[in-house]
C-alpha cells in the first residue's frame, strides 16, 4: 500500500508522512493529494488567528478537549509564519498540549515555512485536506499573527475566529481594520485583565460601522482560556455560525470560492517553481543577475524575455 | 515628459504617481521601472520591523528627523501587511508624522495590499527603487509585524533593525526565533517599562547561542522613542553596520542576492498573473471549479493539464 491508501485506512504514521511530503514539496505530494482529494469535504474547519501573546494555543487546547468530550475526532494544524528560517519554533507552544498528544483521537501538526518563500497557505490547505481525508471531524487551523500570510492561511477555514486580548497598544487599530473582515466571531481572551470591556466596546463600535455586514453579526465572547471560562459559550457561537452558513448556502459558496482560490494558488506556485527550476538548471540565472547588477539591463526586461521564451 | 522623466527631475507628484502605478499594478508600472532602474543603487535602505505596538512609527519619525539634521533627504515606505482588505489602515499612524510631511526633504508613502494577494514584497521593493531613483539618501522600509510577509519585505533593506518592547507575552519566543536571523541590530523601545533589562538579557542569550553568527554581533540598543532617548546611539549603530557591510563586501553581496530574489519574484508574479488572466478570460475557470467541486477531478490534475497546455 502507498501512503495515501494507508492514510485512508487510518494509519497515523501515514498521515504524518503525507504532511511531511506536502510541507517539503516532495514530488510524491501531488500524487498523494490526487488520491486523497475524493475523500475530502467532510470535516468542519475552524480557523483561529490573532496577534502574538493572545493565548491561542491554550484556547485551541481547551476547544480540542471540549470537542473530544462530544465524541468528535480533532485535527490541529498549527501554522507559524513568524518562523521562516528555523522551522518548528512553535514547538515550545505545542508542549502545552502534551495531554492532548496522548489522545489517539487528536492529531497535532506544526508547520513553518522552513526557508521556502510563500506556498505556506496552500501547504496548510493541503495538510487540512489530508486530515479531512483521514476522517477528522473537526480541524483547527491555528496561526500566529494577523498579517497577510495569516489571512491567506485562514482562508482554508469554514469559520474563522479572531482571538484578541486587552491592552494591545497602538497598533490594535491597524490590526482591527484587517481582522474585522475575516472574523466570523471574536474571542477576547484573558478577559480578567484590565481593558477587556473597553476592547469589547471598541470592537462593537467597529462592527456598528461596518456597512458590508451580512445578517450575521460576529459575536464577541469573553473567555479566560487558562481557566476554561467562557469556552462552552464560545463553542455555542462556533456551532451557531456553522449552522448559519450551512443553512443559507454560504458554506457551499465559501467552499466553491476556496476551490477557485486554491486552484489558482497551486497553479501560480507550480508554474513559478517550474520556471525557476528551468532557469536555475540552465545555469543562466547568474548571467542575468550579473547583467542587471551592471545596469546593462533591468529585471523587468529580463522577465519579459523569459516569459516570451517559455510560454506558448 | 512621462512620469519616469518627471520623477528623475525631482517632481514629487511624479514620484507619488509612480508608486500608485506600482501599487495598483497598472500596465505602465513596468515601463516606469525600466526607466528608473539605471538610476537606482545609491540610497541606503534601512528596514524597520517589529510586532504591533512596538512604537515603530514614533521611532521612524525620530530617525527621519535625525537624518534630516545631518542634511540627508529621507524616504519612508510604510508597509501594512495587516491590512489586506481595507488599505490605508496605517494612515492613523502616519498622522503622528505630520510635522515631517511639511518637510520637502521627506517623502512618506503608506502601502497596503489593497485586496490583491501577494506581490507586496516586490511592490515595496519597487517603491524603494522609485524613491532611490528620485534621489533620496536614506530610505526607511517600516512594516508592522514579524511574519513571513514582513521578512520578505525587509529583504529590500541593506540593514534591518528589529524593534521590540518589554512584556510581549508568551509568543515572544516564537517571534524571537524568526527575527534573530533577520536583525542586524535590535532596538528595545519603551525601555523605561518593566522588563526591558530582562528582554535585553534574553536577546543576548539567544545571540550567544547563535552558531551561525558572522563577526558582526547585532547590537542591542535601549531607547525611549517618544522622548528621543537613545536615538543618537541607535544611529551610531546603524551607521556602524552600514560601514561594516560596505567595508567587507557584504553590501555588494546582499544587493546581488536581492537582485536574484527580486528577479525570480517578479518572474513568478508576472507569470502567475498572466496565466490566471488567460484562464479567467477564456471563461474556463468556472468549469474547472465546478468539476473539482463535484469531485470529477482534483485541482492538482487540472493544474497539470493547464501547465502542459501553456508552457513550451
Amino acid at each position: 500500500m502507498d501512503i495515501a491508501e494507508e492514510l485512508l485506512q487510518g494509519n497515523r504514521l501515514a498521515l504524518s508522512r503525507a504532511i511531511t511530503a506536502i510541507e517539503n514539496e516532495y514530488d510524491e505530494a501531488t500524487e498523494i493529494m490526487k488520491k486523497l482529494y475524493p475523500h475530502t469535504g467532510h470535516a468542519f474547519v475552524l480557523g483561529i488567528t490573532g496577534p502574538p501573546g493572545a493565548g491561542k494555543s491554550t484556547l485551541t487546547d481547551r476547544l480540542a478537549r471540549a470537542y473530544r468530550e462530544q465524541g468528535k475526532t480533532v485535527g490541529i494544524v498549527a501554522v507559524d509564519p513568524t518562523s521562516p528560517f528555523t522551522g518548528g519554533a512553535i514547538l515550545g507552544d505545542r508542549i502545552r498540549m502534551n495531554g492532548l498528544t496522548l489522545d489517539e483521537g487528536v492529531f497535532i501538526r506544526s508547520m513553518g515555512t522552513r526557508g521556502s518563500l510563500g506556498g505556506l497557505s496552500h501547504k496548510t490547505a493541503d495538510a487540512v485536506k489530508a486530515m479531512d481525508a483521514f476522517g477528522k471531524d473537526v480541524i483547527f487551523v491555528e496561526t500566529v499573527g494577523v498579517g497577510q500570510s495569516e489571512v491567506d492561511i485562514v482562508k482554508a477555514a469554514d469559520t474563522t475566529m479572531v482571538v484578541l486580548i486587552p491592552g494591545m497598544g497602538d497598533d490594535i487599530q491597524a490590526i482591527k481594520a484587517g481582522i474585522l473582515e475575516i472574523g466570523d466571531l471574536f474571542c477576547i481572551n484573558k478577559a480578567d485583565h484590565d481593558g477587556a470591556d473597553k476592547l469589547v466596546r471598541e470592537l462593537n463600535m467597529m462592527l456598528d460601522l461596518d456597512s458590508n455586514m451580512s445578517d450575521w453579526r460576529p459575536p464577541i465572547q469573553k473567555v479566560i482560556a487558562s481557566q476554561g471560562e467562557g469556552i462552552e459559550e464560545l463553542i455555542g457561537y462556533i456551532e451557531k455560525h456553522y449552522a448559519y452558513i450551512q443553512g443559507n448556502g454560504l458554506l457551499a459558496e465559501r467552499r466553491t470560492k476556496r476551490i477557485r482560490d486554491e486552484m489558482l494558488d497551486i497553479l501560480s506556485s507550480n508554474i513559478g517553481r517550474y520556471i525557476k527550476g528551468k532557469i536555475v538548471d540552465s545555469g543562466r540565472l547568474d548571467g542575468y543577475v550579473e547583467s542587471i547588477r551592471k545596469h546593462e539591463t533591468d529585471p523587468y526586461t529580463v522577465v519579459g524575455d523569459i516569459m516570451k521564451e517559455m510560454l506558448k
